[in-house]
């Protein structure tokens, strides 16, 4: 089939590439280069099978005519900010990168007459739900962040349009996702930090922030597995892995890994590591498992093996 | 108080700004009059608390303008797309209209320090919940309409918007809401057809949706009872009626009104009255009724009292 995947040059988005060219299909891949990097993709630039538009997805006439042009099967939705820290500051950035980009995607679907689609999507739509192990029907949801927000507000639109145009949609909410092509987040910043200083390292919050951490192959293998056979409708799993990861011991397995002995930690202090994070998180994996998928490394295992890998 | 009420020349808005200017208020009216009108707020031009902006809330550098130069210490949000009909046709209109001025409001609000918002909600929100009486943590939530959707990500970026900066939020879920002013929806379609040829009258979908109408006289009651006292954070009420009306049933309560013995209705079929249409729908109001707040009229009595109203 002949795919778009919106975000294919982006950490997540260049990994389904390779994994939707390596089953044999065409893929369309829109990226603004906002988070996604050429880097990402250069290995794909000259594949038969792959092609590139440099393009914002805000920019609704141009991604129109992509639409009319290109006749896609199934769309994979992976573009959004996906630094919170960035839109905590400027809110504009999801209103314009997570929730408009949707929009322009569901318009051109629905006149286009595209029926299928993969939404990522976050915990962050759950908001603080410290103590729970939240499945997809836990209530209320109230994000703290507008990144959450924005995806919520891309659920519900999905929702709508997936009823109104009979569009079969797949939403998976991420957990922390991590591993090779990484952009940003507490590895990636801790990895940077010590290697221009290796014997202090400054943690944001009181490193007791826990949370589950997925490697991205196997998040790629649960949308591989599910996208072939799409229930009408829109379909919702929480994926991820039942193990987390605190942020002290994230920092633990970066020095071992990179051989730090002497590194001395200090706090910045405070519950989230900035105003929007979540602190404590963990998910009811219940309705994904029972699909017959699962993940191959525990959050500890994806941690270290993205250390060996990013390093 | 100076308050914004966004929306303020339409059906609701300009009820409420009768009530917050009969309370010693000072209010400010933004409204592009697409929906609203010059004439549900005529009444007012002259009250010397009372001032208008014609205006798109869609122009954020206009609106920023404004909230600069009046300083508001509450902002009524009650401007949308309110023709879910028309949506259904061209979600432009939900995204711009019911969207993103929601978005540029919370914005303005962020940027000129403005801590305390009622904004309008809808039952559409929950989507299809037949049978159920929903509460305000029903779950899925999933809208059917473009409108529902375009009002559930606004809650979704209120929740945001209230954890980031300490705004108090107060959100009403409305039902079906009729009384005087009313611009469109099935008592006003029904009496303009009415009026237009009173031998027989179509009916959208079977005449068996079945929803709450409730009188506007107690929305904004409602609206004024719970102002005052905002808690922290954001907090969601349904308001409505525990009764319902079928369609059928509004029909022959036009036709009393009106004396018309001998209209013969004929029904397009099909259980709603167009795609989106929610054709059956009961709220449970226990959290709104403990606040103190009831409804004077019930919906048989509200729609009977609209009919007269706008005969």
């Amino acid at each position: 089939m002949k795919v778009l995947i919106a975000g294919g040059a982006g950490f997540i988005g260049s990994h389904l590439a390779d994994a939707l060219l390596e089953e044999g299909h065409k893929v369309v891949c829109i990226d603004n280069f906002f988070i996604g990097t050429k880097r990402n993709i250069e290995h794909l630039q000259t594949h038969p099978h792959f092609r590139l538009y440099e393009m914002d997805l805000c920019n609704f006439e141009a991604l129109s005519s992509i639409f009319q042009e290109e006749k896609f099967d199934f769309v994979f939705h992976l573009a959004a900010n996906s630094d919170i820290q960035a839109s905590a500051k400027n809110p504009q950035i999801e209103y314009a990168n997570t929730y408009t980009t949707t929009f322009n995607i569901l318009e051109s679907m629905r006149i286009y007459h595209v029926n299928k689609l993969f939404f990522a999507s976050t915990s962050a739509v759950y908001g603080e739900k410290e103590g729970a192990h939240v499945d997809e029907n836990s209530t209320p949801l109230e994000p703290i962040s507008y990144y959450g927000a924005a995806k919520l507000g891309s659920e519900a639109m999905i929702s709508a349009y997936s009823y109104m145009n009979q569009i079969s949609a797949l939403i998976f909410r991420f957990p922390n996702v991590i591993g090779p092509r990484l952009t940003h987040g507490v590895i990636y910043d801790f990895i940077k930090k010590l290697k221009h200083n290796s014997s202090e390292l400054l943690i944001l919050g009181d490193g007791l922030q826990t949370k589950p951490y997925m490697h991205v192959y196997d998040l790629i293998l649960g949308i591989m597995s599910l996208k072939d056979n799409l229930p009408e409708g829109m379909s919702i799993y929480n994926i991820g892995v039942d193990t987390q990861t605190s942020v002290t011991r994230i920092a633990d397995i970066i020095c071992e890994t990179m051989k730090l002995n002497e590194v001395k930690y200090t706090y910045s202090g405070g519950r989230g590591g900035w105003r929007g994070d979540v602190p404590i998180f963990a998910y009811n994996l219940d309705k994904i498992l029972a699909t017959g998928w699962h993940a191959r490394w525990t959050s500890d295992e994806a941690v270290a093996k993205t250390v060996e890998e990013v390093l």
